[in-house]
């Protein structure tokens, strides 16, 4: 389980808050397609695309974050973040998506998708309508989300890795690396609860994390309706 | 046509930088259902509901216009919109959806549909990444869209009024007070391109109201599918 | 004392917490000064004239309030305080200048002073960086201690009102009508600290509280300087 | 002149709407003082301190302008502000400021002074109120105006080097490797004004930079205060 993977103790008590929402994203056919190898080659390229689209806006809410920080260990970490997405991810993820036949103008081609738009500005707009707190709230699921997602694919004897064209996706996400980042982000989380109110913000922080799940839901969704409409 | 209902130049320039785009918002299948009193009820309901979710996030939007402002007139007319919104619209769409058989209570309790996270965060995103101006056009699309919308209808012999149990809605857009409404809209919308910068601003503020527009048109859209999925 | 004259509980708490500070505000010598009637008139006009740009910003920090609502009551709340600033005492306020000779043009000419400037956008940076909780703490200083202010003042032996030029405005502070917005604000003060975290806000809310006070008595000696230089 | 010494055309425009005030800025007493090595030591040992606060809220500043970028471009050039200024010129501040005698904790100590907190919040809402362009006109006037200044310096016959306990300020200033980020700043600041406008711009433009030039002022003000009052 999740807690297992990830210890810190604000995650678990998010996860427990919405099981059911959390499952449906965790769990979605989209990545249990992906983890037997049977995604549909299209709806991987069409959440290829819009997760492009997602690390500009990932980046931009870390910049929020410098901006909406109180103590230099705060900015820092959240600058590393930035430097992360705009020196190393973007560039990996350009180069990945050529592996997949998706040259940099072909993932910038395509309109933004309701789904992303949905997301990205939502937890734009929490971390400007709240504090550091609200908006690191909504970017959890994203990356504790995946590094559960992908833990626990790895975990499943029914996932498939030899053969599978997703392995390299799955076994980043699941790798030390990733697993490490996603271990920071979890400690930090538990770091602003405590800093920033404690337990009288549970409720409306559970709220905030609730809406981000079902959007990250609405996430994978979207690349699965690729394999029925073009 | 748009251009002689309201007739601000900066309006006319975007829709036309927009053309098909703004017909498929202006001229969508849940309009014109409406329009002939054939859209079904259950799709009218959802939109009424995802509605009221919009005014909420609208009424956000011109508050953040007033810390937005460079001068009093602009704050007076920011202010004027909060005012209209919270004092009269919401309690109006209460009332109208009372009508609808929904209860206060029956409009909260669905969540925010993603379609109206993706254009009200969208529009809140875009005014404060940019300035009032960036905000106003992501807001454009809505005040004066439906001027548009309720006035072309009218004027559409395929329309019918008699026996039409959306005569209200299309009368209230269509109405004297909606179409000065949106009329001062444009007029302000032409002041604040002006005012903030004029011509070198045109391509941007014309991508932003473009993507309001495909947002809106996702909103109509979101309303018809409900005649499909419960 | 305070304690006597405002009865929320948090508002007592944030003064306790900077004591000192909270009485070099509330007892500057230009308010002992003034409710003694022995104030330079140059003092009160310059404070005449920068209040008139703290008044404009006050709106626009209401402003962002609406934008940082999450519920409508804390939306209508905002709201009631940007109209009554926009409609009601900024007209008032350009009227009891005219009665000391400052025409608007005279009220607007004069650039903003630095004590204006650091008030004024530091509320509104800790509203951005912050939530709507520490927006509100930020904006307390002035609301509450206009209060305290002219209710101490006005039980103080030394105060004399016959002749005194700043009769009307310390009455007007003491006046039942200001002195209920001041409780009102500090019962919404209450709730947004139990709404937004309760006990575990309280040293960051103190933190911001404090700056804005010696802020705000800033701005009481930027008006005194004016006796010395021009 | 400034025009030699960058050339940016923007920057010269700006410079010449509010020549009088540059002069002010760039040649004051504070700076005149430190390049002929008379300016009281207690002068400068403030001002160190309040620099300290400033450059963590201009970090707070680039972070907002990653998130208020259109482009990648645009975001890597506020990273890499952010980047230099969190992760290098903070150390070398505090570097710097011990071989004054100021450790960390003296340099942390005194709170922020009204002339700090009104240049840094004045621009985070310019930033924040409008555009990316207002935000790079408002910190234009430090970036550029500290180039101009250090250079005009060294140029001086009456600046004297030997035995100037400021030599190395000014010569870190006046070096290629500042001068180059003053040059890319000007560029940069060219680009902004194109981007987002052009032309139109300039007068609200002109207002942010005079503005921020006069607080700038204040700043060395606020220096120089020291020599009188400890």
């Amino acid at each position: 389980m999740a807690a297992t993977i990830l210890d810190p103790t604000i995650l678990d008590r998010l996860i427990a808050s919405c099981d059911e929402a959390w499952r449906a994203y965790t769990r979605h056919e989209f990545v249990l397609l992906l983890a037997k190898g049977e995604l549909p080659e299209a709806c991987f390229r069409r959440y290829l695309i819009q997760d492009y689209r997602f690390l500009i806006h990932f980046a931009r809410a870390w910049g929020l974050a410098i901006y909406k920080s109180d103590t230099l260990s705060e900015m820092r970490r959240a600058q590393c973040l930035v430097a992360a997405t705009l020196e190393v991810e973007i560039g990996l993820h350009i180069e990945y998506c050529r592996g997949w036949g998706l040259s940099e103008t072909a993932l910038q081609a395509p309109p933004e998708a309701v789904e992303t738009i949905a997301y990205t500005r939502f937890v734009l707009d929490r971390g400007l309508a709240g504090d550091r707190l609200d908006l690191e709230a909504a970017l959890a699921p994203c990356i504790l989300g995946y590094a559960v997602i992908a833990a626990e694919r790895l975990a499943d004897p029914a996932t498939r890795l030899d053969g599978n064209p997703y392995r390299e996706w799955l076994e980043m996400y699941a790798g030390h690396e990733y697993q490490e980042l996603a271990r920071a982000a979890g400690l930090a989380l538990d770091e602003q609860f405590v800093r920033r109110g404690g337990a009288g913000r549970f409720a409306a922080v559970a709220e905030t994390f609730a809406t981000a799940v079902a959007l990250e839901t609405g996430f994978w969704q979207m690349g699965l309706a690729a394999a029925r409409a073009p």
